[in-house]
This record gives C-alpha cells, sequence and structure tokens, in this order.
C-alpha cells in the first residue's frame, strides 16, 4: 500500500501515520519528492483493509499494491485448478472442467414439465454436451412472473440426471435451500443478483461440491473474485466464474456480454472460466455468434438456454436456442475449440 | 401491450399471434399502416409477463403500455404512503416518514462496540435526528473484512433504543435472520446488494414492520419499484425506497448518487424517498452538500454515517462525518427544507 | 509515479527501469518490501504522461501521483477564479460568474424565429436571469433532424444583444466557426459531444472570451478537467464547467445528473461549475427540483431551458420549462441561495 | 409511431392531439382499451423527429416503431454492402471490405518516424494484412501528451502507400484537414471521440472515399447507424463501421469490447463490421483472444496496433503488438475465419 501525501502535509501528520502504520505492525519507507511525500507499506497490507487511511489528515490519496483476493489468484501457482465431476455410471466418464475440454452446459432457462426436462437432457446428451442446466429456483424481476417449480423441479432434475445419465447444474438462491440443492446438482450455481449475497456464498463455501458464481450486472472482475475467494476461504476449491453480460447504457442487447473477462480472469486467477452468450446477449440469435466468439476467446465451458417451443417457454423464451440450431451450434463450437487445440 | 409486425409479416403469422392473444382472454386491435401492421392488446398485459412474443414468427418489438408495478405505482391512488413509528415512550411523538417533516437517520456505519454506539445514539438524538442508524450485519466485499458483531450488535442496538429512546434502523442480510433482526428493528433495511435477493424480500414482506429497500447499484428505477412489489405483495404495506448511489465509470467518488430519482420516484410511486449521501458520494466532504441537495430535490429523509473518529472506523471510515460537521448539516437541511415548506 | 514490479522482477530488469526512468531527468526511490519493490518516481511527471511504463519488463502496474492537469487545478492557488461579463450598457453591471451570485442562464433550446427570441430573452431578464441561452448551431443525433438556424440566428442573437440587453451564450461546434461565433456571444460553449474535439477546444482557447465546457455523456470529470487544460494552455484563462447528467443504464431520464461534481470539481479545480438540469434530466417535471438541488449543492450556475409552448420546440421541447414555472422557479432557486449565504 | 395516453386523458385532449397530427399530413387510429386509449400513427414518422408529443397534456408515453435511421438499414436491401479498395499497381488486387474476406488493418497507433512506419507497413503486407493503419492527427486527453505529426506524418504515409504498394487508413479530426487526408488514404477514419461531430460527418460525406466510423465510448448501436446515416445522406455510400470498446465501470480494462455489436450491425446493416481489439481492451496481450473471438464473431475486419518497441512508442504502447505476436495472431485469425467459410 502506498500513501500518498498532499502537497501542504505537515511533519507532525507524517509522524502520526507513521506511528499508526507501525502500530499495525507493518513497515514504512518514506520517499521525499520535490512535489509529493509517498509512503510505502511493506508487509501484508490485506490485514488493514478497511482502514480509512485517505481520511487521515494530510493523506491525499491512498494506492493499493496487493490484489485483494489470494487464494483466487494465479500468482504463485504453478497448476490451473481443474474441477473433476465423478461419472455418473460405473465405467462412465467424468466431467473436468478446467482442462483441454470446452465443457458445454445446455437445458431449459427452467424446469417446467418432468417431460420437458427429459426430452432436454436427452437432446443435450446427444449434441455433445456435458452438463444439463435447468433453474428449480428462479429469481425474477417481478413478482407476478413464475417462479419456478422449486423442490419439485429438483426431483425432476435427480430423475433425470439418474435416468439419462447426465450431470446436472442448477441454481441456489437461499442459504436455506442449499442441502436441498447439494443433494441433487454436481454444480451448484451462484446466479449474478447474488454475486454478493456473502452469506449465502458462505454457505456453498462449507460444501464440497463445485460452485459456479456468476459475475453480477454491476460487478467488476476483482469483485467477483472476491466473491470467489468467499467460497475459498471457506474450505470448498471447487470454485468456477461465469461472464454472463454486465449492464451498460446499450438498449439493444439484454446486457453486454464482456468476452474480454475470458483471457483477464485466466490471467489474474487459475479458476476455469465459463461463458453464459444467452444472458450475455438476450436474443436467441445473437447466441451462437457469441457462444463461437467465447470459444475463440479461450472460454473453459459455454452455458447456453435451449427449448423445443421458445414462444410458449415460461421464463426467457426470447434467447432459447431451438434444438436444431443447438445441434449446429456444438459442430462450430467444436471447430473453432480445435483452433485453440482443444475441443468440445 | 403493443405488437409491431415485421414489414414482410405474413397473414397467416398475424392470425397465429391474434389467435394466441385471445387464447390469453386479452382483445386486440389490429391497425394496418403503410409501412407496418400493429396490434394492440387490450387488457391487463401482466397476466402474460415472460411471455416472448418478440420470438413469435412475423412479430419485430414488443413494446410494453403498462408499468409492471401495481401496488407501488402512484396510479389511481389519491394519497402518499406515510409511515408511523410509535413513540418508545409514553407521551413521546412518533416518527412519520412521508410527511412533512425530511427525517434524518445518522449513525455508524457498523455498531463497534456498545460505548461507541451509546455516544452517537446521544447526539443524533440531540442534532434532531429521528432514527439511529447502525450494522449489525455488514455486507463486505471482502472476506478478510470486518463483518459486523451480529446478534451482538442487535443487543446493544436494542439497549440504546430502549435507554436513549430512538427509534432504530438496522440491515438484515439472510432471511434466517428476519425475525431476529425484527425484534429490534423500527425499520429493516435491504442493502443494496440485496435489493434484488427476491427470497429475503419476500420474507420481510411476511412481517409488519416498515422496510427500507436500497437501489442496487446496477439497478433501474422500475426495479427497485419492483422490488418494493415483493414486499407489498406479501402484505407489508410499510416500504421505504432509499436511493444510494449507482455504479458508473465515474471514478473520483464511490458511485454516482442519482438525486432525480427523489421526483421521479414520487411521481411515479406513492411510497416516501429517502436518500444516502454517504454511500451515495464516498467521501465525508461531499456528503454535506449532496445531503442539502438530497432536501432541496424533496427527499422525505436523509440517512448519513457519523463518527467520531472516521480514522479509526471499522467500515467505511472515508464518508463518515464528524459529529461537529453532523450538528453543522442539521442546521442546514432545516434551513432548506423550510424553502420548501418542511422541515427537519 | 510509482511503478509496482511483479513478485518475480529481476534485478537486471529494475536496473533497466531505473535507468531508462533517469534518462528522462527523474529521480528514483527503490523500496524493497517482502513482497514487493516499489520505485517512486521524483520529478513532475507530465514530462512522461504517454510512456507505456507498465509494459515494461518486471512491471505489475503504474500508478499516478500527481493529477494530470495543472492550470485547472486548485492546488497551489488561493483565489477561485471569478469571470465577469463587461455591462452591455453604460452605467450596467456586469455579470460576474464564480461570485457569490448564483447566475442562471436561460431561454429557448434552438433559435426558431427572432420573434421568439426576443420574447423569451425579455421574459429572462425580467425574471432575474442574467444570461440568453440559445442555439443556433444544433448538434443532432440524427441528419433529419432541425439542425439549426447558423448564421442567420447568430444574428438574430446579435440583435437581440444589444436591443434586450442581454449577454448570451451559444454553442460553437466547427473550429470554422469560432470567429463567427464570437463576434456575437459573450461566452462561447462547448457542447457535451464535442468536449473531446481537441482541435475545437484549441480554436477557442486561442479567444480572449468566456468558454463553457459542458462535460460529455461518457467523460469523467479529470477528462474534463484535461478538456479545460487544453484551453487554459493556449492562454484563455476564462473557462467555465458545465455538468450536464452523464450516461448510464437508467432510462427513465434522458441523462443522469450528477450533481456530486459540483463540490468535487470546486474542491479540484478553480473553475466556476455550472448545472444544466434540463439536458440532465430531459423531463421538465424534474428540471426544478435538480435547479434547487444543483444551487444547494453549491453550483455557481444554472442553465436551463425554456418555451412557451414546449409541445411546438423544434428541439428537446420535452425539457423544456413553461415560462410560468421558469418564473416561479427563480423565487425558490434565491430562497436555497440564501441558505448558502449566496442569491440568484 | 404509437401514443399511450393517461388512464385520465380527456376526450378534448385526445381530439386535440388527433388534429395535431393529421395537421402533419398522417393518419391516425384511434385504440381504446379498458385501461388506455392508444393512438397509432399512419405513416413516416421521419418527419416528425423532434416533436415532443410527449409533453402534449393527456399523453403518458410516445413509443417509436420505425428506426429512425433508413439508409443505414438492411431492411429492403437485398444485398450487403461491399466496399472497393482498387489496386494501387497495375495487376494488383483490390481490397474488398464486406465480401468473404476478413480485411486486416494493422500499423503503429501514430506515426513517429519514416523509418518506423515503412518497416512496419512491409511487415503488415508481408503478414497477410490488407490495409495500413497509422495515425497522423492523433485527439489526445491530454494537451501535454504527443500530438502526432500532422501533415508530415500523412507525407509519410503517401510515401510508403506508393513505395510499399499498401493502402492507408488514419484518421480525421478536423472538417478544415479533409482534404489534405483523403488525398493520401484510401479509408478516412473517423475516430470514437468524434462519432458524433456532426460537421465532420458531413464533410466526409462530401467525399467520394470510403468513410470508417468507430462507435463513441458512450453511443448506442442506434447511434452509431445514425452517424453513418449523415454520411450516407450526403451521398457516400462506402461506410465502415467499428466497433473498438464502450465506457462501463470495469476498469482492468481500457474499455468494454461489445462483441455482439459485430452480429446486431450486420442484422440490422448492410455496412462491413470492423472490430479494434487494441482500444477494446487496452492491453497487448488481451488483443490477440479478442482478435480470435471478434473474427469467430463475424466480423467483416479487424484494426490491431502493432510497435517493434511498444516501451518506446510515444502513445498507447501499452495495447501494441509485438510484430512476432502479430504474426502469431494472423495464422490464428485464418484458422478461425475458416470455420467460417472466410479467410483472411
Amino acid at each position: 500500500m502506498i500513501i500518498v501525501l498532499k502537497k501542504n502535509a505537515t511533519e507532525k501528520q507524517v509522524q502520526h501515520i507513521v506511528d499508526t502504520v507501525r502500530g499495525w505492525k507493518l513497515k514504512v519507507h518514506v520517499s521525499r519528492g520535490t512535489e509529493r511525500t509517498i509512503l510505502g507499506l511493506i508487509g501484508d497490507e490485506r490485514v488493514i483493509l478497511g482502514q480509512p487511511l485517505d481520511i487521515f489528515p494530510g493523506v491525499e490519496s491512498v494506492l493499493h499494491v496487493l490484489k485483494p483476493y489470494k487464494l483466487a489468484s494465479a500468482e504463485g501457482r504453478t497448476e490451473r485448478t481443474r474441477i473433476r465431476l465423478p461419472p455418473l455410471r460405473k465405467g462412465g466418464r467424468p466431467v473436468v472442467l478446467g482442462g483441454p475440454e470446452v465443457v458445454v452446459m445446455a437445458g431449459p432457462c427452467s424446469i417446467e414439465s418432468r417431460e420437458l426436462l427429459f426430452a432436454l437432457a436427452r437432446l443435450v446428451k446427444k449434441a455433445g454436451g456435458k452438463i444439463l442446466r435447468a433453474g428449480a429456483f428462479k429469481p425474477r424481476t417481478s413478482p407476478y412472473a413464475f417462479q419456478g417449480l422449486g423442490a419439485e423441479g429438483l426431483r425432476y432434475l435427480a430423475e433425470v440426471r439418474a435416468e439419462v445419465g447426465i450431470h446436472v447444474i442448477t441454481e441456489v438462491m437461499d442459504p436455506r435451500d442449499v442441502d436441498l440443492v447439494a443433494d441433487v446438482a454436481d454444480v451448484l450455481q451462484i446466479g449474478a443478483r447474488n454475486m454478493q449475497n456473502f452469506n449465502l456464498l458462505k454457505a456453498v463455501g462449507q460444501l464440497r461440491k463445485p460452485v459456479m458464481i456468476k459475475r453480477g450486472l454491476a460487478n467488476t472482475l476483482e469483485e467477483l473474485l472476491l466473491s470467489a475467494e468467499y467460497v475459498l476461504s471457506e474450505g470448498n476449491h471447487d470454485v468456477l466464474l461465469c461472464e454472463r453480460g454486465i449492464r451498460t447504457f446499450e438498449t439493444m442487447t439484454r446486457n453486454t456480454l464482456d468476452l474480454a473477462a475470458v483471457p483477464l480472469l485466466q490471467r489474474e486467477s487459475h479458476l476455469p472460466v465459463i461463458v453464459d452468450p444467452s444472458h450475455g446477449t438476450g436474443h436467441w440469435d445473437l447466441v451462437v455468434p457469441m457462444a463461437r466468439a467465447a470459444v475463440a476467446a479461450g472460454a473453459d465451458g459455454i452455458m447456453v438456454e435451449i427449448h423445443p417451443r421458445p414462444a410458449e417457454a415460461l421464463s426467457d423464451g426470447s434467447q432459447a436456442l431451438l434444438p436444431k440450431n443447438f445441434i449446429k451450434m456444438m459442430t462450430a463450437l467444436n471447430a473453432v475449440a480445435r483452433v485453440l487445440g482443444r475441443k468440445v
């Protein structure tokens, strides 16, 4: 941490800061320049997170040097995290996230019925998708919108997982539901609106099951990594990061998909990075080009929504791919992945 | 709701939409123009919220006519909501939010100790503040930052409320804590990061205690009103809206305080509107001018953070007012309020 | 400037940077910490603006210490800038911007006709407004929208200035028009879309007439001050800064009026700060509360649009005040100004 | 255009609007619903652009049905625009933008010296780049930063074009420089900060040379298309659109590259779409993944900055690719392009 002093900071003010910092067991270097005096704090500045050094008398600004996340950071790590979902059947293959394979997660936005869920699970599996996505608990902006089937949906999910033999990811919105969801899901999803629901992050941090955290609509990548840090610091090491678009002034798309997040998160962190072009764009006809772009940018996985009759979907029909378009997309993604020496 | 058709929409497509809409028990008016055919849906369009009409074949765009919120809307209401906190002592005065008085809520960001809380409660009360704010449960971006005193903090809050005789507002972050917090607080605060924590909104909607919802960092005013609708639709009519700044590209302030939200929310809704210039700016020296501006814009209340030694505050010290500046501010706010025929 | 090195930076890399920096005639302090080595550059870092130190081998990040603007900065100045528009008539009063008076600029968005301009000029003057605003050259998003009367409008403006006796401000959009506009205007306005039209800034910097720079829709306050620096560094010292709203995700208002800019710019700079609540909100019914708020925040002036028949205005009618509302607003602004020891 | 009336709009108000609209030679359909009366305007609503119908008494909101751009729109067009740059030498090949080939434009940010320009031009050509980019006039945020070599730079550009035999694109910032730049450049670039410099757009609209318009930092895609409309409506049909990142709250990247703009602009318009990942990210190590992603999203061209010694570049060195990385990128882009049936 570096403290830049005001031009007219007094010697007494400087000494007060130096004494305070030493009281925190940190060392201080004082550099006196022609226009400014600068204090460099030596030591782990995370111990003084939240100390408002900027309002000490004489201080102009405070600059952080160390990254505020530690466990999520790529620094000092030689290997990237690979998350392994054990095979569902004897002799089956595990799904590995963060490895050479680009993993496709697909399915309906919401679980609407048992039949539809089974049909889509079979479709996803057949087309090469590795994980079924489907929401039982749905966070909806309006209290009058369909809120999901809840526990009934989870039961269908457990059935489809067992019968079709496909791993599942589903969202958990409430700390009270964590155990219920963890009983069924191979990966628990923390939705964008809950990225900073810190009690929920702590609750899933207690699990020993993979957790995928979606970036919040107004959250920086640093904040996403700090939310991952919540889960990691509770002892759960299997965290996936998901870029799903941020909120900007542009109105032609539902969100602005920030694909530069993919190489950036991979540089800053060792955790696998997934991209959701369905929420990232909000329009089915933009999903396929953005999915291709995400794979080209180096994403470790893709999450998309599909529906056989989007016009009848109970949520987010506008962004759902038709099965035939999903199948075509899989071929294209595989071709792009091969350019990077990977495969879908 | 209005459906604009594509230039080349076929008669069959038009008929399919008309039939579907009639199936939802809504009426349709068809207007055929020179460049476009337009369908007007007559009836309560909220019944078809979530139906993705934009992807029906032949549809170019869908325009919503009715506001998606109903209970929060000012439309059809003749009176604004006034929220009354009963007097704490026999013969005392109630606090009324949404009436002619501009209510000031003030206190420390976090409850740090019993002593500090008592000192600040007395200060707030003496200076004319009506509600003590103080956080027991703290949502913090980093898992390594001070997380609040939790239940212990709530106990101090109950004590100070009883002994000093001042109403209190405090944040609830978790549906599991709602009853605990409701036992102490006169007003429960839903923080910005939880504005779309829908299960939490439903939980406080079950209470019969006032709830203040802070606008999320990336949330529109329409979404804020929809979050209020969650609480209202559960039967809790005492909802306060709070503008506390949104996230923009500007970095000199912590957030961008959107004061136009005050007259806008008052036009769109009947609920009282509070402004928090502490989080809205993040810098103590901007808090007083922005508090004055908020009152001048017509705010029904102001929430600010104070601390006797901001440099030692365990959270958000940079934005805390010194007691002496808080006292001066109260005088200025009262003077501005009088220009609008109100008082602090 | 401070250079933070990577954890694994080599001694050779450190030496290369130190040598390079010394080659620029700057001194370097090297601080070796437990986790990071940090280099502090001593001297005027503005000489190396644009040097991409962040990509030198071994560098993790570069932190700027000095403000990039110098002439616009409040630092080292004991007095705020006051801009004086000489009286138009013998024995008349000058208009002083940046002094105790809050100056109101008002008028139609566009000059539509000679008659309307005269009528509004008289109205503004009578109600206590000091400067007539009216656009001859209009920047319009669509090529099909009314583009302003151009030179003809400027002639009307010269006439109204002479006959009614009111100072005028009008926009200049093109370096080729600077002299033409400067012949008429008391203050030249640089519009939001031209805030970073650097050739235009240089051109008005050559004048010895006041220039008001409006903040761009996506520009930080630092960038606004750097645009002021362009004008100041050409020798024109009379620069006004204008906050007129920035672009955010909120759609209920045309822009988000960032009133915290007022105290912030006044702290960072010595230049007067004006607020335009008409463009800042886009809706006439929000203009008056936001004008009051701007004065309460400490603005040195207010710019608003008025029109006797907004529904017939050729541009921006939605945000124009009716004359009667303008007159009422003047009374309210004066009352708020008095709270701050100022007047309108 | 559709006009939604307030619940309590009177018959007289409805009649006033209907009469006014008919006075504009447009037809009106009146739909009376249970909650709202709605007026549908039939005819070309562009004739009443700028008429503030939203403030007519009784009006609640106004919804636009037709796109505000006409010449830039894909509607009613059967073919996409292809822009052909004639061969520079007899028997040479033209460069075609908007066809099956993905065109790479590359070169230094600024023209720094004749030698460097020649070296990079040869490099770009050899590696398969078709157009040399290099700035003579540079828009810089600070007046103290390098402002470009101006006319001298243009001379070098003319020489390199003739001697090396490569087409060139360069920015024009000032209407007074349009002819000078058009004498040299094969494509004139309108920079992001000038996207709404409407006089400059009109000036390049008078040319019969291709113009590439970069999206402004805070501009919607609709506004970008309206800026294209300015050029098209002056008679210049050869317009390229360029996505180069927008400004958001994220600070880890210089801008947020909005790749969904590629398929969206291609759906809405017939004009070719170029992507600039250098400005779009601001960091050289993100440029290659984002360039791959842009091609995968379907971009018609890519513009990147290169420099042999980025640490010594006079502008934007942080985002410049080393020659060796540029050459590697070309191979990758070609491979991705082939997946889409195109080539670089």
